[in-house]
């Protein structure tokens, strides 16, 4: 690395890279180390420990002005279940680490537990310990949260082959739409997709029992949680996997109301699909010949849709989106949320 | 609570006592929950889970200017281990969630991570995952640290009995003075004193081996490390265990180096000693009549010495101290550092 670099020449993920070959080679406990969303941890008990944590900054992460405290519990909660869904592991317990201003409301911490504390009930997790801190600002949240699996079952990013069909799960871009209508208020849309975008991005809801049913099956090969947006998390199970894979445009599942928040803010809903990020869907991949039959599962145990939206490719092909003409675009490189990167669209 | 209430109207432990109420009963698999350093929880294994979490943040825990990357990186380590220490528990496996401004050095992540690395491999524990965040400023460090314990002979703060002796390891107050050499860096003191308290500051180590002995013993009822002051965490123990203490100023053990700097700055040693924090010692309490066998246990294992400082007493008699003229203080309401108090000492 050149003098004088800093971290943002780097990026989020170059430093992550860079983390990961700081550390000494992996111990024989650990199964899953470092690079990936979680860590699965032998114990020397019956299942595998799972481990991840997330940190959430005031500004960088949520506006106060558009969050509330209780949505933001849930949310810290949520996005932490969703990593622990996308390995198809059950969440146990939470740490909570709080950095707050001296002159934070006794009001907000009560809202924010009280969130926290519903979002933990519907995933059947404890809320443990943790640690508190004064910061002058901003307010900063971290979450640990530690589960379990199966220690045959559990699915990791890097088991994509070539020729799977990818999945995702219900829609993608909503999140991303629901952060326009609180950026831009008087956008012009119907009620019905006002509501449902600002649940997407205000209150997101893990897909516990699909990651579960999903790794039960040991039909699906590799999973992952779209937090960054599609492109980019596809691309961490192509880098995992070293494959390559391409998207077909026209299969994304985009809703009818990020499609109307997209109209009226003359923004590409398919966009906001593929790059927007903090859908909480499940990103999966599976041998063609046992779609239909994971797609059937999903419907009947949990009620949840799973599209086909693309294709895993060797790994010269790179990463590929077929529009709907027909062209194709390479998307190698194309990243998501990324906090380092001073490039970064908002 | 009162309408209009923030947080430093409560303080730190007020808050963390209202957290403790806000949360629904403990499940089954929650040995110890919320209150402790540390959490216990039992995952079906043959040794119970252990989870801790410190959050660092720059300019509340650390001055950048007197702290440099790679000892913030051992420190922030030691901390944890020291309360896994003290349960009697083995490390294992450690989470970094880190928010750094855009402009960090690269440099900083290196020499961070050499000293979390080099810490880490002293206590034989994994780095495994973590997390990376923007901010603006400050820095954060959030730590998670895992462990585990055998499941009969771990320690807790909770059962100090009457007339136990309160003993602690080492000596008290030599980081406080470290922090006034950095506060003040021009007071005059020997060579070897002020490299002797920097180095208590600076990177101290915790007590794992003494933790581990003392727990395996079997002869310790409640132990702590010492974090925020010995008084402060006596208070701790004698919270959990419904009892009360006795100090005898006389018998801390308190260095000649921290004597030489608390005299240079017309400071009373005693005081850093009793409230100065971040020690990391062992504060412990047993039986008056193992204390003899403790002491010659420790010494010949570990070389490490411990004091007798005080004495369990019931709970009505409060926490006092006793000078050297035999005069009794109550201390019952003092406190060491408690983070969101504004009229808290620096």
């Amino acid at each position: 690395v050149e003098k004088n670099m800093v971290i943002s020449d780097l990026g989020e993920f170059g430093v992550i890279e860079r983390i990961a070959r700081l550390l000494p080679a992996g111990a024989a406990d650990v199964v899953v180390g470092i690079g990936d969303d979680v860590a699965v941890l032998d114990t020397g008990g019956p299942r595998y420990l799972l481990a991840t944590c997330d940190i959430q900054v005031e500004n960088t992460h949520f506006q106060p002005q558009t969050i509330s405290p209780y949505q933001l519990g849930r949310k810290v909660i949520a996005i932490n279940v969703s990593d622990i869904a996308a390995m198809g592991g059950r969440p146990r317990w939470a740490l909570v680490s709080l950095a707050l201003p001296q002159e934070t409301p006794v009001d907000f911490v009560d809202e924010l537990y009280r969130g926290m504390n519903e979002q933990a009930q519907m995933a059947e997790l404890a809320i443990v310990g943790g640690n508190l801190s004064k910061i002058d600002h901003p307010l900063v949240i971290d979450l640990c949260l530690l589960g379990d699996c199966d220690k045959q079952l559990f699915l990791r990013r890097s088991e994509a082959q070539v020729d799977d069909a990818v999945l995702v799960t219900g829609s993608v871009g909503d999140s991303r739409a629901g952060l326009q209508l609180l950026l831009t208020p008087h956008l012009r849309v119907s009620d019905s997709a006002r509501e449902t975008v600002l649940a997407a991005h205000l209150t997101p809801q893990p897909r516990l029992p699909e990651g579960q049913l999903l790794a039960a099956s040991g039909l699906v090969h590799a999973m992952l949680d779209v937090s960054d947006g599609i492109l980019s998390d596809l691309g961490h199970i192509c880098e995992a996997s070293r494959v390559g894979a391409s998207v077909t445009l026209a299969d994304l599942p985009v809703s009818q109301a990020c499609r109307e928040v997209a109209r009226a803010s003359r923004a590409a809903a398919e966009d906001w699909a593929l790059t927007g990020g903090e859908d909480y869907q499940l990103l999966f991949t599976a041998a063609q010949g046992q779609v239909a039959k994971i797609q059937a599962l999903l419907a009947e145990r949990t009620g949840t849709a799973a599209r086909v939206i693309g294709r895993i490719l060797p790994a010269a092909d790179g990463v590929t989106t077929v529009a709907p003409d027909g062209t194709v675009h390479s998307q190698s490189g194309t990243v998501g949320w990324d906090h380092f990167r001073k490039d970064r669209k908002p």
